[in-house]
């Protein structure tokens, strides 16, 4: 073996570079044959069976990470008075959901030590950052789940870390969720999913209307003509569909129909993606799994809470507040007249 | 031996009871120091150590059970549309309390399976009875928790079965707990425990005002000077307190001072009573741990949802319904008013 192999390697150095023949040719057919092998072995391992190769490599590389994929649940969060109980209330639903992380982005200047506390004893691992809305956003939360999607698509291999996939759920801190929406619903979506929210835009519940499971149109309370009628809580999207994208809610959304199918037509999406989750009626009445819930306000100033021993939030101040209390005025006024009409509706004489 | 105790059984048989005198005087001498002994020892037992003997009894008994208090959870609740919302969410949290037992009583005349499912899902053992509210009832839940008080007087060794103890804790299915106020401060009371309560009674807090742990007085909105000026949510009571008293929250409670102080009166506690959890001011601001928050009103009518085909909860339908809607139209009305009030008094010139 050792004489062969010197004899080879003879072969290479004198007979093929120099030119030279001092050895025998039989060092000259051995080295070409060894070449012409390992070529073919070559040729073969990387054009005949690349599928299985990549499998390989692929199976390697996933070795140990969970198959289930990761739910992305995402918060935009601001200041109030009901803050704290409410983001509480909501850590304690997610503290029950396993594979989770939650993306907390604050509309404020300053994150919040208490808020960040909050997420810690949730359990779950999560991204908690500032954010202010800048002017010119005509929607609460919008611009905040904007940044949220951007900081995915700049973090996703890191959230990912040990799992094959992901899906972006957007989660309210003042919504109420019962825990079969994301281990049944969520979970599952392949695209995008969609389900029935309950109390949500002034209805009892709003949900897509489906035959077959295609989606034909929604039960919904504006713009029954969108191409995605849902509330944000009524919808959860495959990561690599935001991946594959740059979409945001932008300041061109149109305010009247929401920042729902804005964001979702921009991520490339059709009617024909969705997937219908808990249909309703085909077997009986169905549950609602997720709520549009909201906190009744409650009102305290700075001044009244600042010699009280205990951790509150009150309003957040803005930072233009002539003008925008003077602007505040007559939509309350309008408020409280559209409540007296209410009241007037209700009674039945 | 052998003819030592049939000497003995001579002595009894033929000395004693004949009185004839057929055997030897040492028989005699035996059976009484024999008498002697087996008296001494068991009156020593009996009398000297009784203590022990009770101990020893109480830890055969006690063999096997937790050590730590079983929470015993009291939630009135009653048919809205945004019930199975709030009861989802308070499922959720009891969800993580351990040694928990939940008693829901229903302001209706039925239990609603739908709001047994949520108890069902909650994982905790739980008991769910429909009790009706009677005509002249002053406040919503009253009624209810008074049954649950009585439930337990007559069921306790069944629901103890396991545990050498109790607390008792009125928990609010819209109210927003931290889980800690159940695991630091509820399974913590020896005889009646009292903590801060968030936004409770147009405040931004309620809480006892202690020194040295000892409680002088309350922070609260109304009727500071009662003996218990607490919100439900802010106290609980060991179970051994309800169990050696018949008190409940009575017809005949002041409807002003709420229910609270009536109840804690009626069970002949005091204000020295009071443990206090989790004061402030101490070591800095001190958490809030539960909140009396208030989920928004919404307002269905029964044929809206008549069609849909998910499952809801309406208004509850009441027996004496044109009094009544009749009778509610000042009130909104006044409302209504209260709240332009209060918009003009929210706007700074």
């Amino acid at each position: 073996m050792h004489t062969y192999k010197r004899r080879w390697l003879y072969a290479i150095k004198y007979d093929l570079l120099r030119g030279e023949h001092r050895k025998s040719k039989s060092a000259l057919r051995s080295a070409v044959i060894t070449a012409v092998f390992l070529l073919t072995t070559c040729t073969l391992m990387l054009y005949a069976f690349p599928s299985s190769l990549c499998q390989m490599e692929k199976k390697l590389r996933d070795y140990g990470k969970f198959s289930e994929p990761l739910i992305i649940a995402i918060t935009p969060s601001y200041r109030r008075p009901t803050r704290f109980a409410d983001m509480t209330r909501l850590a304690n639903t997610l503290h029950l959901i396993p594979h989770l992380y939650w993306i907390v982005i604050e509309d404020g200047n300053n994150t919040v030590p208490y808020v960040e506390a909050i997420l810690r004893r949730s359990t779950k691992p999560y991204t908690y950052i500032k954010s202010p809305t800048p002017d010119g956003y005509p929607g609460k939360g919008w611009f905040q789940r904007s940044v949220a999607l951007q900081y995915l698509r700049n973090n996703s291999a890191r959230l990912l870390e040990n799992y094959l996939s992901g899906i972006v759920y957007f989660v309210d801190d003042d919504n109420a969720y019962d825990i079969r929406v994301f281990t049944d619903y969520v979970r599952n979506v392949k695209k995008l999913g969609m389900w029935a929210v309950g109390l949500a835009g002034g209805l009892p519940v709003e949900f897509p209307i489906a035959v077959n499971g295609i989606v034909i149109g929604y039960h919904a309370w504006k713009a029954k003509n969108r191409t995605f009628a849902v509330d944000m809580a009524g919808f959860a999207v495959h990561l690599d569909v935001i991946l594959s994208s740059t979409a945001i809610i932008g300041k061109q959304c149109n305010q009247r129909l929401g920042p729902e199918t804005c964001l979702l037509e921009d991520l490339g999406l059709t009617m024909e993606d969705i997937e219908v989750f808990g249909e309703g009626g085909e077997k009986g009445q169905q549950e609602i799994l997720v709520w549009h819930t909201k906190t009744s306000d409650v009102n305290f100033q700075e001044s009244q809470v600042a010699n009280l021993p205990y951790v509150f939030e009150t309003k957040a101040v803005h930072r233009k507040q002539n003008t925008e209390t003077k602007s505040t005025y007559i939509p309350l006024l309008q408020k409280s007249l559209k409540r007296i009409l209410e009241s007037w509706r209700a009674v039945q004489f």
